[in-house]
């Protein structure tokens, strides 16, 4: 008679400081998580070798074989293709690099990998703001702007492991700064945490109108409490904001009809009021067969990552 | 033991004035393709009547039975979901109609179905310019814009069916006149046939530059034509074409990261010209990892959405 074993996955993070690892059940539920640093030293040499002693340390502890753990999924800063290739992590000092390979070679675990943008996308579809959903599109507003598109379920890898780099799309001819990408007028200089104070400064120094955010220092969090205060200068950068990242994905919208968008990020800490001011002009530029699309903000913050790695081994 | 039986698929693509039909091997050689009119009387209640009917004539006069048929695939203008329900399709007088189920209790055989222009994206990735690839836009420049997204050798259809919108993206926010669709600032307003004689006839009206189109009326192959002639009133048009699409284009690279797009409909038939202007334009705004994508020409023209039909049956 065959005894039913417990199985369970593993999920990996790996950011520039820090590793985030969690243990999951196959159904979402995380038993553990934790983190390691991220060691950079030689190139990133000792990454992978750190992953792999710290889910084996785990699975020793809990006293887990091979037959316990379905694999380990993995997300990593830069584009990785559909086999597990990482082509560069410059944050990690990587070059092209077999992420799936290497860390099966140390683990003997089945390994898949993907970016981590896209990876916290299907983390947020798993279990997060898109929860129920498969087709989904996840934007996150932080320090830059990413996310992932997934489609039927899976994330939208690219060719080349570049898809959904939704931060990129151009948006604005007239613009004269460049994006860290090299281009400008890019979505991410508006809607990421210094896109909106940019925008904010633009519209201060466009004339003297009274607003609680001159003659100060402000992040964005700062310009969308102003905004909540009714602050009429700061309701004209959110309208602004609404309408660079509403034209945005009423864009992704058109080609890909989505269930539902999932807004996440630090900048969406603003709350509902954010999703407003982003539907309003959605609806205005969206084809109508999309129009209905749904509006909801991230739930997992820091552990849409964790989760969708581990999500990655379960497909 | 088992004799083995020769095997074809069908594929349908309905149109509003013909039905084109073909029967195909599995490995995409057309063994017969014919037409059959349009009937779109009582709300086009005779159609798939008269698709199965054809079929079932073509299959005796072969002398083939269900045994040798995969199945049927059909081509439908208007939204088609992953289930093979349309929800409208006003050319033909339909609402919503479960084409999957009416035609498979029509012909007993299995049936798919999808949206005519996914459904011809489809056609050029696996016999057309497309072949050999699995990561693949299609953009068919005609009367309107139309196409289909290809990811991993599967048609975007989205969640109602409205995915591969990608005429109806918003490109321009100073447009005055109004799309089809009811919005302002569409691709298709620029980059269809009529959209390129609308670029030609306000540079024209812009100043008194001379140039081979004035005085006269003239279609997109006059100005294309005109281009090729080297009229620099008629290069300018090709150079705002180019950006248009180019622009267009890479904002569906950056979210996807196609390995080639592929470039058909009437206005395409100006041939490699055309896609020097779209490409320079396309790598100008693309995000770096999706610079590389390749630019081919569509080669199935009007069969494409029968091929694409019949690869339906094959997935």
């Amino acid at each position: 008679m065959e005894r039913k074993v417990d199985r369970y996955c593993f999920g990996a993070d790996i950011g520039g400081t820090t590793i985030k690892l969690g243990l999951f059940t196959p159904g979402g539920e995380v038993i553990k998580k934790w983190e390691i640093p991220t060691r950079k030293e030689d190139s990133g040499a000792y990454i992978l070798k750190d992953i792999a002693d710290s889910i084996m340390n785990e699975m020793d502890e809990r006293k887990l074989t091979k037959d316990n753990i379905i694999g380990i999924g993995v997300g990593a800063p830069g584009p990785v293709d559909r086999d597990g290739v990482i082509y560069k992590a410059v944050n990690l000092g990587w070059g092209v690099l077999n992420l799936r390979q290497e860390l099966n070679d140390l683990t003997g675990l089945p390994v898949r990998a993907g970016n981590d943008a896209n990876v916290a996308a299907l983390g947020e579809m798993w279990k997060g703001g898109g929860e129920g959903f498969k087709d989904v599109i996840v934007i996150t507003l932080g320090t830059g702007v990413g996310g992932g598109v997934i489609i039927d379920g899976k994330v939208v890898t690219g060719s080349m492991g570049g898809g959904g780099e939704i931060g990129h799309i151009h948006m604005n001819d007239d613009e004269v700064e460049k994006c860290g990408c090299g281009n400008k007028g890019c979505l991410e200089q508006y809607t990421s945490a210094t896109g909106v104070v940019r925008l904010a400064n633009r519209r201060l120094k466009a004339d003297d109108k009274a607003s609680v955010l001159r003659g100060r220092d402000f992040d964005a969090k700062v310009v969308w409490d102003a905004v909540k205060e009714g602050d009429e200068l700061a309701v004209e950068v959110a309208e602004q904001f609404g309408e660079y990242l509403g034209k945005g994905l009423a864009i992704l919208g058109d080609v890909t009809n989505p269930e539902v968008f999932v807004i996440g990020g630090g900048v969406s800490k603003a709350g509902s009021i954010l999703i407003d001011y982003v539907q309003k002009y959605y609806k205005k530029y969206v084809f109508h067969a999309s129009a209905d699309a749904k509006f909801k903000l991230a739930q997992l913050g820091n552990d849409a990552g964790i989760y969708g790695a581990a999500k990655l081994v379960l497909e």
